[in-house]
């Protein structure tokens, strides 16, 4: 194993554990609990919708022609030929001359082709006074204007939002059919590790990257299964990986910030399956293993929780999202100028925590292996390879937590 | 009742919405649920941590001031004393001259200030060269530098984020207080409301709303408590708010769209407790009525999904973040300049529907009544109520979904 790593620029390595995700299959669930899951198949609207010709205010439909010049001082009259009813359907065709109350998201009677707001309108008795014109197809929706028979109404791959499965339930989707949740799973590995309930001795630190790990991938959709901590020890590591590959759609081993730790991971995962990349030119996260055991993806993160936390969101963002047919853009990015420098080496993508405030991204300048920069910060300012820094003042992309 | 509605601005409604919501309790959860959840209490660490000197990169430990000036040509010269081993601390210290080998996260010996990185140095047998000089306190971590014994490691209403979860169990939380989940009740009015697996009838059309927002809700860490479709009698509205103000920590009815459901639901609230708004001045959204049934915030949607999203994201969002004691700002806010004219009329807030490509707005225009034009768009452009719209190139600010 060299003893340096033999890097490789971020695009690469990402595309490398993307190519390991095989998107998981899907399952039926009801359209109350499809929130956020994603969706497996395009969702066609079967039938035009609204599927008739529906108004959008409280008003009276009425022939737009006959409202042409209409004003306060001298408005249309209309004889009101009847009220339609919410849900009961237009029973009557108008005339000209005539008009129809129509309440917001009624039926407009044929014979019309427009709606003039009550608030436009003076009723007394039969007569109705429309005090300003309409326009053909003014305050009504179509029958196929929300969808169209056939339509796609929402695309597979959408990380289901609100209106989204407002627009399912729209097309009648009571059951929805959306990817199943990936398992992954996640392994903590080092000596100096110890429980999170536990008070660390000298030089041990409790177990923070498999809550990291977790939660991350919690907040991304995808179940996991903890495999606990496991010692530096080659037949422990990857007695645990064995049963992950048999387990999971994917296991992050984090730990291994030190060459010997990185070491045991990687020549691990090389006898279950295969190595493609140890080393990204990313700071921080350099040291990361990007391969497979069994025919799963294995992400092996950097021990330094902040480390770690840059390869989730660089490699396993991407490698999840694929494990879960996720073709939803989730990217926050917002465009900030810089209030001070950052200075960075070419060669390598550095990514640099954040905080965002009116417009500013300020760096909070910390340590890799510090937690606190991670809270305090807002989200991270990439600076590409082909650069050395940016100054005071620049426009920059800011990708927020 | 008054014929037209009687309309309040949108802060003056959001307010009024806010102060009827009561924050939920607390509950303990294991931290590898806590994600997502609303932090009930300030978490504070109760030791230093790392609580050693921590060296954040393989190398070795020295006093600084014995490599100023070294270089590849002109090396300084160490002793190598040990090799600290990670989890089992520096049991050694060092001499003037002496240097120790510490991987990335191992304790720092005592007598070194400073760790000249494996890549500076060459090593052969027990004598070290290292061909970079190194600054006091370079390379390692403080014993308190990730947080001090009382620092507040994660403020009270935070809704855990991963790294926040990562703080948590950086300080040994392995059970956190966190609010429980408010519980909102969702009604759907309407006699031309049916449900979801129905087919709907002429002019009739199906309830998106609930699933609308019971998917606002969800996201928001909510759970919900659906109540059907109630038709529009005044017995039959009642007596499921009744129900709910029991049950639930708030509660959403939708429907409404037309005046005379509007001012159902009204009576009803009133009749159950008080309405303190009824009409907002917000498009979409208008017909909006907020107020309370029993002691807990009810908030009257309108009818058209469209509208009633908007209502969902500007009204129920701060209410629901109250309920649940979030002090998150969630909100994602992108610049943008406009690629059309957007015309609005003064006195009231407009939320326009637009898309956002490579930093441009493009207004999707589309009727109230359409879902189509929700899931087509990006997000929202608020248009103050204090002016008459945007120019093309204007820059605005828009609110992601």
């Amino acid at each position: 194993m060299a003893r340096f790593l033999n890097v490789v620029p971020v695009d690469e390595a990402v595309a490398a554990a993307v190519g390991l995700a095989r998107p998981v299959g899907t399952e039926t669930v009801p359209l109350e609990e499809a929130s956020g899951r994603v969706l497996g198949a395009d969702a066609r609207a079967e039938t035009d919708l609204p599927g008739f010709r529906r108004s959008t205010v409280d008003g009276y439909a009425v022939r737009a022609a006959e409202t042409v010049g209409a004003s306060e001082a001298l408005p249309s009259l209309f004889r009101l030929k009847g009220r339609v009813a919410m849900g009961a359907g237009a029973s009557f065709a108008l005339a000209p001359g005539e008009c129809a109350y129509v309440p917001t998201g009624g039926e407009v009677p044929e014979g019309a082709d427009a709606v003039a707001m009550v608030e436009h309108a003076e009723a007394e008795g039969e007569e109705v006074l429309i005090g300003k014109p309409v326009a053909n197809g003014e305050n009504l929706v179509l029958p196929d204007e929300d969808f169209a028979a056939g339509e796609v109404a929402v695309p597979a791959g959408r990380r289901l939002s609100p209106q989204e499965v407002g627009a399912l339930a729209a097309i009648g989707r009571a059951g929805v059919e959306v990817r199943r949740r990936p398992v992954v799973g996640v392994v903590s590995t080092g000596n100096e590790v110890v429980p999170v309930d536990a008070v660390p001795g000298r030089s041990e630190v409790r177990d923070v990257n498999s809550y990291l790990c977790r939660a991350f991938c919690s907040e991304r959709g995808c179940e996991t299964r903890f495999y606990g901590i496991v010692r530096d020890e080659p037949g422990a590591l990857r007695a645990v990986l064995e049963r992950a590959a048999g387990e999971c759609d994917a296991v992050l081993v984090s730990g291994g910030s030190s060459k010997d730790e990185r070491d045991l991971g990687a020549q691990t995962i090389a006898e279950l399956g295969e190595v493609l990349v140890h080393g990204i030119a990313l700071a921080p996260g350099k040291p990361t293993i990007i391969g497979r055991v069994g025919e799963i993806p294995a992400i092996g993160l950097p021990g330094h929780p902040a480390s770690a936390f840059v390869v989730l969101l660089v490699v396993a963002g991407p490698t999840l999202a694929a494990l879960s047919g996720d073709r939803t853009d989730r990217s926050r990015r917002v465009r900030a100028r810089l209030a001070e420098n950052v200075p960075s080496a070419r060669g390598r993508e550095d990514y640099v925590r954040v905080t965002v405030r009116d417009g500013m991204a300020r760096p909070v300048f910390a340590k890799s292996g510090l937690l606190n920069s991670l809270v305090r910060a807002d989200g991270l300012l990439r600076v590409p390879a082909g650069r050395e820094g940016f100054e005071t003042g620049d426009e920059v992309e800011v990708l927020l937590w």
